[in-house]
């Protein structure tokens, strides 16, 4: 039995693109959708990838994304601005709003947008990178469905309300890209799907008691009202899962808040707000020398002693590895290819051809640990 | 035996400001270091209080701190500069980096200050709510000596590296202050002053175990070259102990990086580096408006059910309910109490009257929870 099949890059990206168009997207948009998702397979961020197309094939088919909307500016002061994504795709919207954040840094040494009524748009990291490669500093916050428990709350009431950072490039990038909460639904999702137990702290049960079994964990936060996700550094007090919570409220004040959009509490899958800053780096130097001192800094901690036989790296460094290693071709799961080919059937297209590969490859086994994207 | 004394505020802000005088500060200075420092007591930040006007004075004694610097902008555009503090009173040097920040934000919409070669600045919340205490949201981040362990390294190379984010007045505040290790050292000190455990995995001996006798990891931090605080999330990765990390080296980038000045893993108490930001409310639709949504999300917030009869709060809470508190009246501990005598018989001052009283406070005992300021 092979759980995983080899795709050709080129043949999914041709794939994907004609999917998006037959959606009712331009093909310009319909390109970027598709390159944000092969982006996310290609740097190991499988979370957010290729597993995704069926989640946004079904709110495209309900019309939750309306492929149709066109981001409105509705206030622009000086460095800041307000978007409305109008229930649009979020990483449309997010493309948008990123671009007008850059472009306000280049005029005003930082821009700032605050973003309304969007979707989910799909790996937070992808919109800092946009503003890294660019040569300025990228962040960004989303909010999201209520699933993380404030610290001395039963009840769920913030979203994995993840904060993205990139700046600098090759060696003396980072990418730090992690929700606030311990660890996000998606990696519960794929112990569930694999059978294995939560390692940590990440779920309590509706008695307010650590959940240890990925599949009641799951059946908990979808039918019950108590219990949920943890914040970073876990329930309660004892090592500071109040830092994680209050981080988690700083996001839904950049987005939420600021955008005079719904906050975590309110949402259910749709009218999602961001946040995305861009800071121009020609006061500190510029981007070549700041990326020259990234350079230092990180080769410094990559080079620290190990205390358990694993480097030292800096956020984004596992996802640039495999970037390099899965270049043309893209391995995904059984489900996942059969997905796409039910889609295919349906819109009346090619699927890409796949070819079976006996094992998941060690690698790219889904990863629970350092750098990996967790937004929600 | 009594363990603390009272004093009142205004006896005690006499003192220390013809104590900072005496060490060359004009009155302006020293007014405004004082009142940061009672500020932090009135708010039931005893860490970063009185308590620390002997560190201060023992700076200021060695020539560390330079009570004649004065702070020069090495690099202006637009948004964006780069201050030298050369050695200052670090309240004085973030003071006006601040202050920058917000004439940057009223002018450009966002200011964003980086500060080098600086010295320990107290409380990093107190200079976000300067921004907020103008209508403005106000973000600070200070990188500080090496002590925190990055993931999967066997020394420390990061400070506790803290982050404060403040905005809106009354209920509708936020002030979000918090070190972006598990705990700071301070923490651990009051553990070991009063021979309790460390109750949580705060700290790692040099063998890379858990530490849970205060002094044993006071004594290792110390000592040792391996050991050190843990990131927010923990050791290893179980627990995201790397999205800690990852928060951490961003707060290096913001200080070290950008403001050409030293990181974490260089700093032995001084040549600090700080980052301060600004952000106008006006494209968000104005200070009050912002901060009636704040208000109306912070009320749900604290209205939400408790899973362990503690209410749930929204951070900067507590400090508030303190600051009602101990308006006029400050109470701080003997030992405290005898350096600031000390001080000044050395100086020839008169120290402010005490009144002993019985046992510490109960809300005025060092705190080890929610909101607790814990900049190293």
């Amino acid at each position: 039995m092979t759980s995983h099949v080899k795709i050709s890059a080129n043949a999914l990206i041709t794939f994907l693109t004609q999917m998006f168009e037959r959606h009712g997207f331009a093909h310009e948009d319909a390109v970027f959708i598709t390159e944000t998702l092969i982006d996310a397979d290609r740097r190991g961020i499988v979370s957010h990838g290729l597993q995704r197309v069926a989640m946004y094939d079904q709110k495209l088919r309900h019309h939750t994304i309306n492929p149709a909307a066109s981001c409105t500016i509705v206030s622009d002061r000086k460095a800041c601005a307000v978007m409305d994504g109008h229930d649009g795709m979020g990483q449309l919207v997010s493309r948008d709003a990123m671009n007008l954040a850059i472009r306000k840094a280049r005029k005003h040494g930082v821009g700032m947008v605050a973003v309304r009524d969007s979707n989910h748009f799909g790996a937070a990291g992808i919109y800092a990178r946009m503003a890294a490669d660019q040569g300025l500093i990228g962040i960004v916050a989303s909010n999201s469905s209520p699933l993380v428990l404030p610290t001395h709350a039963s009840v769920p009431a913030l979203g994995s309300n993840p904060i993205a950072f990139a700046v600098g490039s090759g060696e003396g990038q980072i990418v730090y890209d992690a929700a606030t909460c311990t660890a996000s639904l998606g990696k519960i999702e794929i112990l569930a799907k694999t059978d294995r137990p939560i390692p940590g702290d990440w779920a309590v049960d509706e008695h307010g008691d650590i959940e240890h079994d990925a599949n009641d964990a799951l059946a908990n936060i979808r039918q019950a009202e108590h219990g949920g996700l943890t914040p970073l550094g876990g329930i309660g007090e004892i090592d500071s899962g109040y830092k994680g919570y209050g981080l988690s409220l700083v996001v839904e004040i950049l987005t939420g808040v600021l955008a005079g959009g719904l906050s975590s509490l309110d949402l259910g899958g749709r009218q999602i707000c961001h946040w995305f800053s861009a800071v121009e780096l020609d006061a500190f130097g510029g981007s070549d020398v700041v990326t020259e001192r990234l350079g230092a800094l990180f080769e410094r901690l990559r080079s620290l002693p190990s205390s358990d036989g694993h480097p030292v790296l800096v956020p984004g460094d596992k996802e640039r590895a495999y970037e390099a290693q899965y270049a043309n071709t893209l391995t995904v799961d059984r489900e996942t290819y059969g997905q796409l080919r039910s889609t295919a059937r349906r819109l009346d297209l090619l699927a890409p051809d796949m070819h079976p590969v006996p094992s998941p490859l060690g690698n790219r086994a889904p990863r629970m640990g350092q750098s990996e994207v967790d937004s929600a």
